[in-house]
């Protein structure tokens, strides 16, 4: 989550009240996604992984009142002395702080406050920002635009997050009024699109903003290759499961088998109902299963799985990027208001960004010449390196402007509450 | 429990306004007490053992709903279908039922509208009973006594299960405004005072309300044996801690010895500070620790550990019940709004009811000729009769009315949220 | 474990002999029951609760060693320093040992070590009490008589372990040439005995050799109640499976029906084939089941639930007491060399000795006035009071002269591997 | 596991005596390492990545038994049809197989049978490869050559686990006569060597045998980087500990500084005693330790940890590989008996090859174009590529000619009972 600081992609002066404005935004954007919800609702966390969207509202105002204003203001009092140790994520270097598994155990300070203190840090923040002399907006203009990078993030979070609430109540509610697409034809044909091998550059060089993840920008060899044109539907993934996709040994990663047997996996995340009558839980509530849209919620065992059942691969990061190249970078994002994915439409390389989050069969790795931005921002996403795949290209709960070809998500192996779906790869011999 | 119902205690006709009126009464106490609680405390679950405050409203109306009114009405349509699937806490006969560690889960309903199925059900439980014939209130009478009696509990368990809650919570919130007693004299030191033995009868009869586990009444026969005069004391547990009393294993039994090492117990629950500046969580937030209150929250083992490093042993329960006809039923109960156990006060044998639940050493087994109440009514004593340890007394957070001489409160050995502590009792050779 | 000093049963002087033959004899027992088993087979642990053979021989070794030798020889030097962390099994006061769960993690020393260390000692113990004077005598026979008991314990725990053992073995292995007795007359009906009740006396007061949990003998007040004048058998048990006795939650207690759930128990330990079609393992191999045999290695939870759906109840410990002063102490026990409970046989009240450990209702509790042995022989039976029940009368893995009415073992509710049988009881209204 | 069959590496017929005598040395060499180990050394599982010395001399047999013979032999009668489930070790496509962390259960067959049908086996192969024609030769060629790679593979293995198994003994036994190479002058200090970038090709093309994760060959771009000139040596891992290394989180990925915490980790495997007189555990026993030897036996994360405090970072396994070619690929290997890595002597890159296996920075992956082998001995390698990371080089405990450029070992991030030790590696700006 650190911004590499190298390069800045931010404009010189007069850019201070466009990004005031984005900081506005985001802000305001984080409140209006929680608005559906019940106290009670952002109160739950449903596993390890899931935060409270309380904890989520706060978090982020944490981090800019760390990050922005403590280290811009001399003697800066926070609102609360005690809400650094309960908001804290992962920061080691800003002390010791509240263990992940027990933040929903916190019923106070209320959700009221948590406002109050949302308001009170922006508002502080607007003001720093207005009146810091030149070169203080220099120095605090990176972190300000980190700090709203962060804050898009913790959006799709709170969205994914409360799904994972939602579908652990017998109830199934759903989130609250979810937009609906009218369904279209069905979608074209999944057809194959070749690229050229030969010695590519891949990154960020941080002309524009960009996680320290993303670069350096750096040279790399590829064999030519192939992309499925759409990513892979519920109808296709039936017909992995129907053909024994879940029971037989030879399709899985060792590991994925014995995940696939411990928690008696037979069906993607939210899957319901029973062969011929399939249900899929959606924040809109469960719905009969659609097999034109893409198959969401896959762990990269399961897209591995279905993509040796296919007698295809999963795409390598860099086959991806180089590809997303020639794809437009509009797509099916969260400001749609459906939060699900949309069956494909239209020709050529679709689905690239938006709808879904696609595994590649790359683990997550530092690039040739990565370093960590210096300080406790450095601690994000180099110390993540180990055991986990990269995904790219963004899903129908993020925000449309937070992802562009060179970003880099990441997830363990067996998670599947992240809006994660499948596209295939080949050799192109 | 389940009533017996061989011979009920309840008076013939007439008493249907006394009834109903004690049943307004204990519903609107429930309510009173989660009056000083914000949504989202009543929203979490802090371990499997605890439930939310929510639920304990919820489970006590289904409570009614399902044994009251379904069983009453014919064709009788509940609130919501939905709810006994939720709110069914372990009666098996009454069909599947929500895992009880999931309880923390489940943000809808939301609370006011399990406010609104209160108010439903205490109306129509008022118009049942009011308009029912005399046959069927000789039938729905029983019920509706267990059903308050059941009520009672749960006042009980959502002081426990709040206080567990908050202690969760770094910033050691306090439940509210509870009130404090004025610290008065130290209390009296310790004497011991001598029972004879003999053959006696202990148990119920049931001619005054009594759970099932509670009889028969039955001979037992005891040798001559002394009880301390008074609870013990924090002062009296500290020189316990103080000579090594949680490193040494010479005093545990092997399975406490084996919870000591792993859970590092070095203290009761609550116990927060250091040696010199002892702190003790309350429901009124923490507070330094006062050396003349009752040790509280102690689990059995370390109630039996204590007592053999003092040369003593825990009371049978049969030895505390004999005593305890010697006792005024009067104590200090849940009314007084302390929530917390006093300093001992007065002469001859004190605090046998309320202030703390008494370990005693009898596992909790079933009386000679103890016959569980028919039908789902019938699950909850009996099914428990295994791996636990009968308390005897009641508690500052027990209402005072729902005790009595032959009550059998029993928890786990290594339980400590319950408001437990620990007379020592002897042999009187 | 620890015997009684008070009164010891023992005869004035010229016993010396005996006991020593006793001694003799009993070591050598030891050694030939693991005569059939190869290095392999006394090497592994199976689970926690099981110990290798090999540890076995040490352990007793280890136990005449450390309270016999060192306790009455000045300057005693060990056969090895080093044994007695490995080999002491809980006695705190002795110093730390060896983890329970990683005895099988030891290979060295080698079995051979070990028999040179059992001679070591044996001539050891032999020529100190022949060599002692009277008083030293007077003080060494009580633990040299509690050294043989306890190795007694430990024949039958070596058979009770390897067939667990073994059991874990796909092949399901012998554990080398069990005698078989013929197949007699079908076992006769279960018929009701009769016991008046009153006030009676039970526990053992000493005049002969007991363990100290079996007393102080006491006066306990009965009802009338009723015993079966047998064991339950397969036969018997089989009708409670196929009446569906595992899968219905009204026969278990409530932590009985999650054991039952989570290890997905269908049948009692060592079962194996289908219904119809019913094998059993035992340490002559797997056989075809014989429905005329006792039920065998059920845990307490199934004795209890069997017992309820049979519309009866166990026996409480005194009760079984009290009824086993009507029956012979002869029965099945480990001279046979079958290893095996048999069919009942014969009139009245049988197989209350030998055959199968009984469970009682009772939980393992201290007797009053119970105190235990002073110094590390008193960690044996007090520590362990607590989550455990009492079983009464021996198997037919038990040594023969170990028994007595008195006899107290016991068992956590869930374990099966001892040879544990059941008997109903009831009311005799 | 599974060699590439597109191009084998064996010269045309006349090579049939050459190979079986390398097999005959194999098989010989197997036996030879286990002598020094009692029966019961060879029965132990210390935990379950570890494997019983006496399951590893069986389940080299299944493989020739199950690949070789039972292929190439119509109507194969197995030694013992029981055998293949309990000695198979991952093959889903050879059938159900006995659990892995069980194989410490199996006291049955004895070490005496498994070596009765080793010789069997290793006759019939004999046989069989003497008298087969020529186009069975062709076909059996590979699969032999494979069960020898096979062997050696488990060569090491014996060695590894043993040293657990014995590690776990609180006696700390040797393995046996060790050998003991005298000391030499301290080692050489470290160097940096630099390797220009650019297009490489890496991989093996499977002109010799070779596994099939090893290939094919492919062209990689790297940029320059730098080498260190040995190994890390204890003496270097010291002052990473003295540091405070293992306390500080900002060196740690976060999984790994949750792995030190969860198990407690203060120095790498085996090390023992405390600052200023630290032991080392070796198949040799306890010694103290050298601080000029290679550290050993750390994790992935240590290794990377330490590379982070050291300011550089884990070789890449492409760089190692090229840089690798630079190197002789003779080393410190099993051969010399001594089971333990030597300090570095000698100029250049030194310790690239034997003494101990070094971490890169590459999680475990199949190169571009990989495919599996066909069948089940396609399973060993492709189902593995994920959660772990490349190892190169072998080790002191490696046989000398089972290693080369190209060969990838592989283990989890938190592994450290392997050979593992660490090389420093780059950037070379």
């Amino acid at each position: 989550m650190a911004a590499s600081l190298q390069k800045s992609a931010l404009s010189p002066s007069g850019d201070r009240e466009l990004l005031l404005q984005r900081f506005g935004e985001a802000r305001a954007r984080t409140t209006e996604l929680t608005a559906p919800l019940s106290t009670e609702d952002q109160t739950i966390q449903s596993m390890p992984d899931v935060s409270p969207t309380k904890w989520h509202l706060a978090h982020t105002t944490w981090f800019f009142e760390t990050f922005v204003l403590a280290s811009a203001i001399r003697d800066y009092t926070p609102f609360d002395a005690r809400f650094g140790y309960l908001f804290n994520s992962y920061y080691e270097a800003e002390g010791p702080r509240h263990p992940r598994p027990e933040r929903g155990l916190i019923s106070r300070p209320s959700l009221e406050e948590v406002h109050d203190w949302r308001a009170h840090v922006d508002e502080a923040v607007q003001h720093l920002a207005q009146s810091i002399d030149q070169r203080g907006w220099r120095k605090l203009r990176p972190t300000l635009e980190l700090g709203l990078q962060h804050e898009q993030q913790h959006q799709e979070l709170i969205l994914m997050d409360i799904k994972h609430v939602l579908s652990r109540n017998p109830l199934l509610p759903s989130y609250g009024a979810v937009a609906r697409k009218n369904a279209e034809a069905r979608p074209p044909s999944l057809r194959w699109l070749s690229f050229p091998g030969g010695l590519y550059a891949i990154g960020s060089d941080h002309d524009e903003f960009a996680f320290d993840n993303e670069g350096p920008s750096h040279r790399v060899w590829l064999e030519p290759f192939r992309l499925a044109s759409r990513l892979a539907t519920n109808r296709e993934f039936l017909a992995f499961i129907d053909d024994g996709g879940y029971r037989r040994a030879k399709f899985w990663l060792s590991e994925g088998w014995q995940v696939v047997q411990h928690h008696k996996w037979e069906a993607p995340l939210y899957w319901g109902g029973e062969a011929g009558a399939r249900m899929l839980f959606t924040l809109g509530g469960e719905r009969p299963l659609d097999p034109d849209e893409p198959v969401s919620h896959v762990s990269y065992y399961e897209a591995d799985a279905f993509a040796r059942w296919s007698g295809k691969r999963l795409p390598r990061e860099d086959e991806w990027e180089i590809a997303a190249r020639h794809a437009p970078t509009e797509g099916h994002f969260a400001s749609s208001g459906e939060f699900h994915p949309r069956p494909a439409s239209g020709d050529g390389l679709t689905q690239m960004f938006g709808d879904l989050w696609e595994w590649t069969s790359s683990a997550y790795a530092a690039y040739p010449g990565f370093r960590p931005a210096a300080g406790a921002l450095g601690e994000y996403n180099g110390k993540f390196m180990c055991g986990q795949f990269v995904l790219r290209g963004g899903a129908a709960v993020t925000p449309g402007a937070h992802v562009r070809a060179s970003y880099r998500n990441f997830y363990p192996p067996g998670a599947r509450w992240a809006f994660s779906g499948t596209r295939l790869a080949d050799d192109d011999a």
